[in-house]
């Protein structure tokens, strides 16, 4: 959960070990600069877990504390785009960053999403990102395996999607992503 | 693949055997009266192999020869839709029918479909089946494990993005089917 | 809307009065047997206005009023396709119908739909129709004409995106269409 | 017409005119800063007349000779996404931009796009634009109205489907957009 949302000194110290490696990695400086002129480009993914015909039965939701304030949220697996970058590569590689290395998610074979949710910095239209206006291309994907988030503030919970869509749960995700999970899960038919 | 195309011996022999245990299969009188007064709704499946971030390396068709002239057909894992069968399952049944009990497809967890395929018992529009107006809707789906067609009839054989498109092997496909397969795999990005 | 819900009186005397004339239509008993025996194909359309850059503003609902109950109950555009008759034909046919011949709906160019409902005759899953399976593919189409349903029991009324999945409104639809039109309402960008 | 393919110096002008009146438009330096840093959003649209039911008839695609070269390139309207605008706002700016004030397009009530194009600035992948990394969502747009391309150089050209991917036509579509026509074609069923 690279980008959305509050970025936690973990997540920082993640980012800037990494920079030096991974092409397209940018700055602070730059990445500031560049999210000021154009819309940065996101994938979301929602992990799912289905039985043998790909019926949903459990969804699953990333939830951190702010170090800060002790509140908790929850968010969908989320992150930027770099530049050079296939879709479907940063999908697999905000997935492994937040479901750990034997989640084994199975990528969507077409890059066209579920659904497409446009964030802006200001409080009109349905997502808000207070960082940046950025465009996140969403898939639902179903993880056969073990999930253990790789930053320590993350934790993974698994509800049955009507849990998922719960008061209690929504009221939880930030940015108006209750409005993308909802439309995830009936993409779907899980709801 | 139970119903475009020539039906062999071998299937209708099949089929038959299990009409007293599924509940919605019917007699070829009981059929061939729906036939002829309601659209037949069909699921259509593309098999394909998928690298670990989902890019398509292989395309899986049915290969087929006429028991009378010899002639080969090509062909997708395709069938009806039985009464009170959800689309998932009737996906997953002919996928086992047609690629064997150790392949180990990923069904989609949306059944919004990758194409929706009209066949006409006429020559006009994009898809022909000469017994009954039936609409499919198409969907590629990885799968993992060994493909052993059930039937004796019928082979499975693996071929690039580029060779499946190719037109040696779409003179192949009947039904207008070229048009279909090239669809789904501009739909998951691999032409 | 031929064909989910109660079917009024009037409305069982317009389809008897097309029956000669319409290839496809079918007798009380050729439709009771189809039904028995095989899933039926639907599509179902939520009419909507819109703003000059496809933004949606108003969701139109059909209102009918049981001729016996009394009881009022809400629905999509919705109808069955007949044998030989293509998609996007008979969704206009069902438009026409339901919204009259001024409406001028905009029927989508793929027949991709934004949502697939399985309806079945028992309470399990996402939507029941109590008389028969049916498959319907679903579409969110705009229209910019006067509407005027055909049929004296019916209205259309026009509500915002966040009345119309109000409790109140939703209560009034049936066979579990509240999920379908949330659906699709995501799928607009909506809600 | 903005931003694949080569920029004409009449294009580049009415960029810089606009540039101190539309918000998120940058300077060269910036868009070029951007431009090597984040992948880059564009919409792409192909124009399509259709008939009363939403069938295609003819496909819109633009035609501009190079004042260099002289060499003719055709190809789909296309254009960036600028910081803060909505992405259907950004559709209907390069669609008017392109086609003139009274085309009337239909700009889609989803953003759910019909095909998704990942540019490159190397040779690999289905497509390429050598001056950044973009991706595009793409979509089919119905217009009913005259169409008038704004810019001298540009022409738009009126072609069956079939006529537009024959390979006279589709030689002249640069980036791969061969692929991208086939795909939108084949979503909306006309080939």
């Amino acid at each position: 959960m690279e980008a959305f949302g509050e970025e936690s000194d973990d997540e920082r110290r993640w980012e800037e070990s990494v920079e030096d490696l991974v092409p397209g990695w940018l700055s602070e400086e730059e990445l500031a600069g560049a999210r000021a002129r154009v819309p940065m480009l996101y994938v979301e993914a929602l992990p799912v877990r289905v039985d043998a015909n790909g019926r949903v039965s459990q969804v699953g939701l990333l939830l951190r504390g702010s170090p800060t304030t002790g509140r908790m949220t929850r968010s969908l697996v989320s992150g930027r785009v770099l530049h050079g970058e296939e879709l479907r590569d940063a999908l697999m590689r905000h997935l492994e960053k937040d479901l750990g290395a034997t989640a084994f998610p199975v990528v969507p074979t077409s890059m066209v999403p579920a659904a497409v949710a446009e964030y802006f910095p200001w409080p009109t239209g349905r997502f808000q990102d207070w960082r940046q206006h950025a465009v996140a291309l969403a898939f639902v994907v179903p993880v056969s395996g073990e999930c253990q988030p790789r930053q320590d503030a993350l934790e993974l919970s698994w509800l049955t999607p009507e849990e998922a869509v719960s008061e209690e749960i929504t009221a939880e995700l930030e940015g108006g992503r209750a409005s993308l999970l909802r439309q995830l899960l009936h993409h779907a038919d899980a709801i």
